[in-house]
């Protein structure tokens, strides 16, 4: 099935207490699509970077199969720039930098032959943008996902509850649910927000693991324990990259197969944090992928 | 198999965001006992309490099969008491009052007859003191369970170390077990801290679950996601209670049996936390924890 990635493709500056990067590739809907490019390769990126973002990246991108024919790349400007710095503990960060750059006047334009793709991920961006992108599919996707972040709730609140009511899944961490819902317990803020459309609600927990809700229903996947955690930048859009992957590749969007799809993207968290950056997800085989889904089943086995 | 309990039974005063208790029965071995009780018959209490403990509790205590022939009632003296108050995220507390009483001159007695038990519980407790119980034992349990608290560890690290080279299991929770292997890294901390003796090692992280480590192995159990977490006070005990208990029933100490007394004292902490103190221990059935292991099972199947 086709996947539509919508996001940013961008650079970062990362500083950990492992140690410290220059501009190094980042950006969710890379993670995203690095993540889902083990599972399908229909594979369509909507997303904008500037004529300083190198070719051999997105080269890259199109070896891992990964079409860019939505990428829009503006002359003359420079792509979007994010630097921050890891605290100790590795579950908070502070943002050092921030230059909006290609993304101040970001237009998604979805080219004609992926308006009616059925599996769609809008990836962290300004709501507005990602509601662009919903209003210019000619055929409701199977299943749309949306991953967004605490920004936006305090700035365009509004604007993300419009897209809310039109999603399938909502991906955010434990303190955006709490945020989103002005309720302190997670399993009455996953009613609420539930209440507010998406039909499935995961609240990604980091090192804690993932919650995934329905009305019913209630899946919690582990996070495999790790030695280190070396740099989580990327950790969230890797697992909604797995996630969405594996119900693209499975075509089954049942809540049996959502569960499996958690621990694929929790898979693919795991791998990600493992090194700088995207590196570790440009390094893995499928191999690895297999081993450790095995480690997270037991992990949880008794 | 016969199962000694050691630790304390006292009165507590708790606060939290969802309402305040006057003194009520409370203390470690008490939690310990009760959820214990649910698996076996042959519980043993080795504790102390003043002359105003109410003669009701106890009575209670052998109506569920508590022989409380090593609990010393003292004459003149009163019933260890604290008093603490929950923050409103129930992930921390303030101790508002300590009054140590008879728990200051404690010196444990074990029973003859108690001196060969097959399962030890030494709950919370002074390091000193659970090292008086360990050089009673004529012949070594077949499991030594050890709970500890950051206090013994600011205050009687030498001690607990001494302990910690005699016993089987341990059980701390996460930040405990950053601060006895002083590194931040769990994964590592448990590899630190297995290297001091016990062969293995719980981490609890409340709302988060419990790991359980040996040499070769992880296993992680969820918790189960409430609504509301009413009174945190016990869970720790009452996990305890229900993990020993389990093996002591089932007689095998095992890791892979290790993993279901996790799981069986992961739910018996999560009754515990529903209601103040030890209230909801009392009220539940056979069939209220059946229900809720199957709760656990599903949460995590995939």
């Amino acid at each position: 099935m086709n996947l539509l990635v919508v996001g940013t493709v961008a650079f970062d500056a990362i500083e950990t207490p492992f140690g410290k990067t220059d501009k190094i590739i980042g950006g969710a809907a890379t993670y995203i699509c690095l993540s889902s490019s083990f599972f399908t390769n229909k594979l369509n990126l909507v997303s904008v970077v500037g004529e300083d973002f190198p070719k051999e990246t997105i080269k890259m991108l199109q070896n891992k199969s990964v079409n860019t024919s939505g990428l829009q790349i503006k002359k003359g400007e420079k792509t979007f720039f994010w630097s921050g710095k890891y605290h100790n503990d590795m579950n908070s960060r502070d943002t050092l930098d921030t230059q909006l750059n290609v993304l101040e006047n970001f237009n998604p334009i979805v080219p004609i032959e992926l308006k009616d793709s059925e599996f769609l991920m809008l990836g962290n961006l300004m709501p507005s943008i990602q509601k662009k992108v919903l209003d210019q599919m000619t055929k409701r996707p199977k299943l749309i996902v949306l991953d967004t972040m605490n920004y936006w709730m305090d700035h365009f609140i509004e604007d993300l509850k419009e897209s809310l009511k039109e999603v399938d899944v909502l991906t955010i961490n434990d303190e955006e649910a709490r945020q989103l819902a002005q309720e302190h317990s997670l399993v009455k803020a996953a009613k609420i927000i539930l209440s507010m459309g998406p039909k499935c609600l995961i609240i990604k927990k980091g090192e804690h693991g993932a919650l995934l809700f329905n009305n019913d229903e209630i899946f919690f996947a582990p996070a495999l324990p790790l030695e280190d955690v070396f740099d989580p930048t990327g950790a969230g859009d890797s697992f909604a990259g797995g996630f969405i992957g594996y119900l693209a590749k499975t075509n089954d969007i049942s809540f049996q197969n959502m569960k499996r799809a958690v621990i694929h993207g929790s898979a693919m968290a795991s791998f990600c944090v493992e090194k700088f950056g995207t590196q570790r997800l440009t390094e893995i085989s499928q191999e690895d992928i297999d081993a450790r889904i095995n480690e997270f089943t037991n992990l949880v086995k008794f």
